[in-house]
């Protein structure tokens, strides 16, 4: 029998199907990887491509467990598992990378601010609210509006309310005490640019950082990634070491992202993600060795590969859906008419507002990649070019 | 349900499931595509990695039909298919890329050059063999000593002899004669280096071109590539003019692959292949669209990528395998502690003289290049280096 296929040591399972999973899919092959999957649905983006299925719940202890039986090293593809069931895994002795305590990290803000102080990192001034009444105290120090978030569950801009006014912090805690949501509150910050740098990270320290790029994100969803972000050598050096110390504090394997504000020349800690992340799915072409690749050479604990950019400039817009996109499949053939455009398909159906994929351009010179990303990326969704100077 | 699993008419079928299907299902994954191949083992490459496999004989016409029948375009990850049964699948209806006419010129070597002959493409100067006697007569006029080829079948140095003398080609006439072997005999070529090119090419005739490549042999086997080939640019043109005219001449669609003898400054066909080719492994990093996206683009008659080297020098050394070779995936931890290297590994067991995968690097100087893919590709084999420079 072939060795890829039965060797459970180098058998890397991911909880959860989804393009993340996909694209580590992937990157996986050339390495004589074959990817397992923990799929909750078997149209799930990964789970359309993987070899090896496994159909069962991220909720599920006894799916978790059985999943992480056929696996030498068990990751992730999100952080919606509840932490009580990775506690679970690791005390049966599997591999988890990340380990819980990162995973912990990125998936409640409020431990993460928690910690994040006490490192004595660069955060917005931010509060856990524990009674009703806490956040007009906190916007009455520092002025309305503030931003409110769920500890717990948000992405691509859920979780996240800006609060004009106390009567909206009312309407707020209606919605939230009692369902089990815990809330931060924080200043609103005036975002000078948004920043992103990953680090690929083995078991016993060896990083790999990628650049620090930008992000430009319309209404919290990611639309476009530029690699380098046009930002001062010191500033990107900043956000480089500040990644590098939350991977080490949190003893991060495999990739770390961290989302960051510039703000009149300061950097704050926005978000974090412990997986491979949106942020860097300019890799796969733009860099020598992609996030996907370098998350499954790291949560091996194998040599991470260099992470350098492959031309001057990489843009990356994602392909978001808009009412009138209907078939990707049909509009990819104009998009590829687009010269030397990378174009990424999930495999999802078409909703308005869904991520679907993404489209990565490189070349010399930032404004002329911009433009063939875009042009690709409006040609596969058919929407309108409007959020292009977003 | 999903649109990706479920439209047919973009649904590619790959007859054949090793390392060629193996990097073209890879390069689906971004297309939105779930390549299907028809494997004849479940522990082919491909089958190690794709969601879709239809297990099946390419020598019963059954297995192809239904495996027709699941897909919209039919295509090869070798020739061994027998001309009956292509055309069987032609004329109910299936769309087979390339044509029978074309895949007919790549599995018989005798109507190739006949063929070629029609259209003055320079060749070596050959003969079919029709009876005894013939080799020697053809050495008298030309010298010994002689190469005579089989006329289907052969691949990685299987089904040549080279012959030194009248002994010799009776010991071949015994082999060959009276078991369905067809002989050609040519002249034995002074090569001064071999070179392959590549093109893209859809059904109405847009045709996208790869840059000439040197490939080095060692045993009739591809050791190494290396692009882009260190000829003078009329040469470079001349074998780019020979590629579109063969693949006008035979309308492929999909990739053709040309390998050439250089010889005192003029070039010969050597043999072509209408799939992707070892000779094109470098464009997965190499190119801006590597030969297995565009042999999908192609084969769906969707616009072609763009061809352009991505570093000044890349080259490609393959893995081939040697009695100490032993667990691979053991291996490849100190091949990737070599700086910037992409591995590529095909699922297979070692063997001594199997490809079992390559290394591709890239950079601005081609020593430099070929010293770190070399080092890489040694520490998978553990092999000697014995062959580098061959």
């Amino acid at each position: 029998m072939n060795q890829a296929k039965n060797d459970r040591h180098s058998r890397v399972g991911m909880i959860g199907a989804g393009q993340l999973a996909r694209m580590t899919y992937q990157a996986g092959i050339p390495l004589g990887l074959s990817l397992r999957v923990l799929a909750a649905n078997p149209d799930d983006g990964a789970a359309l491509v993987a070899a090896d299925i496994d159909l069962g719940s991220p909720d599920s202890l006894a799916d978790l467990q059985a999943f992480a039986e056929r696996c030498g090293v068990v990751t992730f593809d999100h952080e919606l598992v509840e932490p009580v069931a990775v506690a679970a895994l690791e005390a049966a002795g599997h591999t988890v990378r990340p380990p819980l305590q990162a995973l912990r990290a990125a998936q409640d803000k409020g431990l993460q601010r928690a910690l994040f102080d006490g490192w004595d990192l660069p955060l917005p001034v931010h509060e856990r609210v524990m009674e009703t009444g806490q956040i007009e105290r906190f916007a009455a120090r520092h002025g309305w509006p503030v931003v409110a978030k769920a500890c717990r569950g948000g992405y691509d801009g859920r979780g996240v309310w800006v609060l004009e006014s106390p009567e909206a912090a009312e309407r707020l805690y209606a919605e939230t005490t009692g369902v089990g949501i815990d809330l931060l509150v924080e200043e609103h910050v005036a975002i000078d640019r948004e920043l992103a740098v990953l680090v690929a990270r083995r078991p016993g320290g060896e990083a790999a950082l990628y650049p620090v790029v930008e992000t430009v994100q319309v209404g919290g969803i990611c639309h476009e990634i530029r690699a380098p972000a046009p930002v001062a050598p010191d500033l990107a050096e900043a956000a480089r070491r500040l990644a590098v110390r939350i991977a080490d504090g949190l003893d991060v394997s495999g990739i770390l992202a961290v989302e960051l504000f510039e703000t009149g020349g300061r950097l704050l800690i926005n978000e974090i993600a412990v997986r491979p992340h949106n942020s860097g799915h300019y890799s796969i072409e733009g860099c020598v060795t992609s996030q996907f690749e370098n998350h499954l050479r790291a949560v091996l604990d194998w040599p991470l590969g260099r992470t350098d950019l492959t031309a001057p400039a990489v843009v990356t817009v994602n392909v978001l859906g808009t009412p009138t996109t209907g078939d990707l499949l049909g509009n990819l053939p104009a998009a590829l008419e687009v010269p030397g455009v990378h174009v990424h398909l999930y495999g999802k159906d078409a909703r308005p507002g869904r991520k679907l994929g993404h489209v990565t351009a490189l070349g010399d010179d930032t404004a002329e990649v911009r433009e063939r990303a875009w042009r690709a990326a409006d040609r596969l969704s058919k929407g309108t070019e409007a959020n292009r100077d977003g």
